[in-house]
C-alpha cells in the first residue's frame, strides 16, 4: 500500500518539543463522500443534539488505535491504583476522552495517547494519523476555508505542576494557579492529507474544544485566558483575562447569534477562589464580555464543575442550559447535582434546579447537556443516572437508572456526554455500555454491550449508523438499527 | 542493518496501558565490553562521586534522541510559557531530566520522552530503546543478576491531579496528596538486548531512583509509599506508608552499611504539612524504619525540597549530607538555601548551615551534593552558585558563581547536579555548558559550551571519557582531556 510519513520539526521558526509525524495513506480515502457542512462547535449542534441527516450506509467496524487494550481487559495499574483512580488516568492519558467527528466520510478520533487519527467512515481504514504533543481531549473542528478543509484539535492535560498547586494554597499565592501540566496547543492539519498547517502554544491546557465562529477559533485555556485565533493562520486576533484563579477545564466554547447578528461565545470557568465557578459569554469581535453567570445564594459550585461542562444552547428560543455539581457536604463527602438554564442575551438565571446527592464523580465533574424539542437530556455521574426537564421551567419529565457502569456507589461515574435523541430514542454510552432510552418515559430499551470504557463520549449519528470511540483506544461504526429498530 | 523490534502489550495477567516497544540492533554492542561492577545507586556512588575509573579510550560522539532539538534552539514554546516555565516542561516531559549510566560498555540514557536507550559506550550507536508509559526521570540502575545483566528503571511525573491538588486543600482533606498526575513504574529489561522481563505499578510517581540493595529495588514514591521489591521478580517484598501528605519526588535512594552488616536505605519526603519534610532510614530487610530527621528550629523546608535530593553517604566516616531550601519569605518570595549532615547511624545532626537566600528555583529545589576526600561539594539553583563546605563542620571552604546560566535571577537555576571530581577538578553541567573548576579553591578554569540545557545532570568520567545528556534529547561523549588538561 502505497503512503506517504512526514515529520514536522518546527513551524515558522518555532521548534516543536514533539515533532509530529503525519503517516497518510491516500488509498483509504472515501471514493464519493458524503457532505453535510462544517463542524463547528464541540458535538457538531450548539444544542449538542449530534445526529447528521444524511443518506450513509449502515456500516459495521471496528478501528484499533496504537496502544489498544482488549475490550474485556481489566484497566491497566487497577491493583496499583484502584477503580476510582486506574480508569481515571487510562481515559485522562491513554484513551479517548471525548466523541468523534463526522466531516465529508471521514471520522476524526482525539485520542489521548498524543494522536489524531482520520478514518474512512465507510470502511474504517485509516487515512492519516498525526501525534501531537499532549493528549487530545478536544472534539475535532472541522471547517471548509480558503485553504481547504481544515481539521482542529487542541491538546493539553488535566494535571497541575507543583507550582501551581497545593504550594500555591500553602503560600497564599493564587495568582498563578494554572491547569495544565506539560503542553496545551491549537492544531491545524488539512483535513484529507493531515499536513500541519499552524501550531499555537497555549499558557495552560486547551483541553476545551474550540468553537468555530466567523473565521476565529475561540476557547478558554488553563491560564485564565480567553483566546481567538484566526483559523487560517493561527494568529492571535484578541485575549482576555477572566481573572486570577480562573481556569477553564473541559468546558468547551458554545455561542448564540443575537437576532442582530452578533456573536457571543459562552464557556465555564473554574475559579479556586469565590464565586468558585462562572459561566462567560464574550463578544467574539473584540472579546469584550457580554456577560458573566455566577450560581445563586444556595448553590455553591464545587471543584471544576463549572469549568467541565459544555453549555448547551438553543438557538430559537435564546436559551443556555448547563449543570455542575454544588455544595460540596465535607462530613460526608456528597455534593449536589445543579442544572440550570439562563437567557443567552443577558446571561440571567431562568431556573436552576439541585435534582440530585451522590459522591463526587473521580473526573468530569457534570453531564453534558442536549436540547431537544423543548426537553433537556443530561446525565449525572454524581447518581448515575439520566434526567429529561422541560427546557422551560426544569422540572423533571423523568428519570432513567443508568444501568451497567462499573464499580461499586463510588466508582467511575456514567451519564458524562450530551445525550443523542434519534427517532423517539436517546443514545448515552455509558461504562461498556452504548443505552438506549425511550425518549418520552425515560425507560431503559437496550443495554449495547461493547466493552472497554466510555469517557465523555457521545454518539455520533450519521444517517445509518453510529460512530463512538473509547477509553481503550478503539473506534466503532454500529449500525443505527442494532440500537434502535 | 539487522535488528529485531518486540512489543510487549501485558507482562503476565496484566495489560500495559502503553505498550513497550523495543528496538534492538544487535550488531552495534560493545565487541569487547570493560566491565566495572553494579551501578547501584543514584549518580554510581553512595557518595554521589560519578567516576569509574577503568581504561576506557578518550571518545567523542554525540547521539541524537528522537524529538531532538537544534542545540542552539530556543526552548519550545518560550513565547507562551516565558523563561521560567519553558525550560522546565522541555525538562520534566521531553528531555532527559538526569545523567546517563554506565555498564559494561553501555551507557543507559533515560529520557523524560517516555524512552530508555542503550548505546554503545565506544561508537555512540544504538543498541536498542524501549518506550514507557510515563518520563523516565530516574538514572538507570543496572546489576548481573541470576538472569543476567538487567536495567532498572523507574517512571514517573512530577504533576498533581486536581483530586490531589489544590482541591484538597480547599476541602481540608489531605490524606490523599499524591504526586503524579499519570502512572508511575518500575521496569526492568534484559541490559544487552532490552527484553522486558516485568513491571511494577505504583501508586503515584516513581520519579527517584531506587536502590539496589541486597537483591531489593527500595524507593519512595509519589503515594507516601517506600516500597522494596524483588529485584528477580518484581514482586513486593514490604511496602511503608510514611505519612498522610508525604511525598518523595526526586529523592533517589542511598544507603548505609552499618559496621554490623546491617544496611539501612535512606530518603526524602516532602509533607504537606508541619515538619513539611523528613529524611527517613529504614531496614531494608524488613521496612521499619531505624531513624527519622526534620530539620531544627529556625530551618523550615519549603516546597518540594526535602523530597527533592538525594543524600549522599560517606560509607568510611558514616555521614549523610544533604541540602534543601528553607524559610520562605512570603513579601519577597525568597528561600535560604541549607546544607546539612546527619550521623548515618542514627540520624542525629551533626551540622546544618543556611549559605545563600536567593530565589526559588523553578523545579528541582536543592542541589545534589557530592563527598569526596573530607569535601563537600554542593551548587544551588538559589544562587546559582557551588559550594565546597568542611565535611566534618559546614565550614565554606570556598564558593563559586556559575557562569552563564541561562536567562535573569528568576530564571532556571544552575548547580542541581552532584558536582564530579576529577583529578583536582570539579566538572559541573549548568545551563548550556560543562563548568569545570579547580577543587581546591574553586576557580573557574573552563566553561565548555555543549548548547540545550542541562536538567539534574552530573558529569559520568568513565577512565578518558566523559558522559552526558540533556533536555534537548542528546548523549555526549567528550574527551576527558577537552574538560580538564
Amino acid at each position: 500500500m502505497k503512503w506517504y510519513q512526514y515529520v514536522y520539526y518546527n513551524y515558522g521558526n518555532c521548534y516543536l518539543p514533539w515533532w509530529t509525524m503525519v503517516t497518510y495513506y491516500p488509498s483509504n480515502l472515501p471514493k464519493d463522500p458524503i457532505n453535510e457542512g462544517n463542524w463547528t462547535v464541540y458535538a457538531y449542534q450548539q444544542d449538542h443534539e449530534s445526529v447528521i441527516n444524511i443518506n450513509f450506509p449502515a456500516e459495521n467496524w471496528s478501528f484499533e488505535q496504537m496502544n489498544a487494550l482488549p475490550l474485556n481487559a481489566p484497566f491497566p495499574a487497577y491493583k496499583a491504583l484502584g477503580n476510582r483512580t486506574a480508569p481515571v488516568i487510562l481515559t485522562q492519558l491513554v484513551g479517548d476522552a471525548v466523541g468523534v467527528t463526522y466531516f465529508d466520510g471521514i471520522i476524526y478520533v482525539p485520542s489521548d495517547a498524543n494522536e489524531l487519527y482520520a478514518i474512512n467512515a465507510y470502511t474504517g481504514k485509516l487515512i492519516w494519523e498525526a501525534t501531537t504533543a499532549n493528549s487530545v481531549m478536544s472534539n475535532p473542528i472541522v471547517v471548509n476555508t480558503s485553504r481547504g478543509p481544515i481539521v482542529y484539535v487542541s491538546v493539553g492535560d488535566a494535571g497541575f505542576s507543583a507550582s501551581h498547586s497545593i504550594f500555591a494554597v500553602i503560600t497564599g499565592n493564587y495568582k498563578n494557579v494554572v491547569r495544565g501540566y506539560s503542553y496545551g496547543a491549537v492544531y491545524a492539519f488539512n483535513a484529507t492529507n493531515g499536513q500541519l498547517l499552524w501550531v499555537h502554544f497555549d499558557d495552560g491546557n486547551v483541553m476545551p474544544t474550540p468553537a468555530y465562529i466567523d473565521g476565529l477559533l475561540i476557547y478558554g485555556d488553563g491560564s485564565g485566558h480567553i483566546v481567538a485565533l484566526n483559523a487560517t493562520t493561527g494568529q492571535v486576533v484578541w485575549r482576555d483575562y477572566v481573572g486570577v484563579s480562573a481556569f477553564d477545564s473541559m468546558s468547551s466554547t458554545n455561542y448564540y447569534v443575537f437576532p442582530n447578528g452578533t456573536t457571543i461565545a459562552i464557556m465555564g470557568f473554574t475559579l479556586a477562589l469565590p464565586p468558585y465557578g462562572e459561566l462567560i459569554a464574550v463578544n467574539v469581535q473584540n472579546g469584550q464580555i457580554v456577560w458573566e453567570f455566577a450560581l445563586p445564594k444556595g448553590f455553591t459550585p464545587f471543584n471544576t464543575g463549572m469549568g467541565d461542562v459544555s453549555p448547551a444552547v438553543d438557538e430559537e428560543k435564546g436559551i443556555v442550559v448547563q449543570s455542575t455539581i454544588v455544595n460540596f457536604n465535607k462530613t460526608n463527602e456528597t455534593v449536589g447535582f445543579a442544572v440550570f438554564a439562563l437567557n443567552a442575551t443577558n446571561g440571567h438565571l431562568l431556573w436552576i434546579e439541585q435534582l440530585v446527592r451522590g459522591y463526587v464523580p473521580p473526573a468530569f465533574k457534570g453531564g453534558v447537556p442536549t436540547i431537544y424539542n423543548g426537553v433537556v437530556y443530561v446525565g449525572t455521574p454524581v447518581a448515575n443516572e439520566l434526567f429529561a426537564l422541560n427546557e422551560t421551567n426544569g422540572k423533571i419529565l423523568w428519570v432513567a437508572q443508568i444501568p451497567n457502569v462499573q464499580g461499586p456507589p463510588n466508582g467511575a461515574g456514567g451519564g458524562r456526554a450530551n445525550p443523542v435523541y434519534v427517532n423517539g430514542y436517546i443514545i448515552e454510552p455509558a461504562g461498556a455500555y452504548i443505552d438506549v432510552y425511550n425518549a418520552s418515559n425515560g425507560q431503559l430499551v437496550k443495554s449495547y454491550y461493547v466493552g472497554g470504557r466510555f469517557g465523555i463520549v457521545n454518539a455520533v449519528v450519521v444517517g445509518s449508523t453510529v460512530f463512538v470511540d473509547n477509553s481503550y483506544n478503539w473506534v466503532f461504526a454500529i449500525p443505527l438499527n442494532e440500537l434502535i429498530s
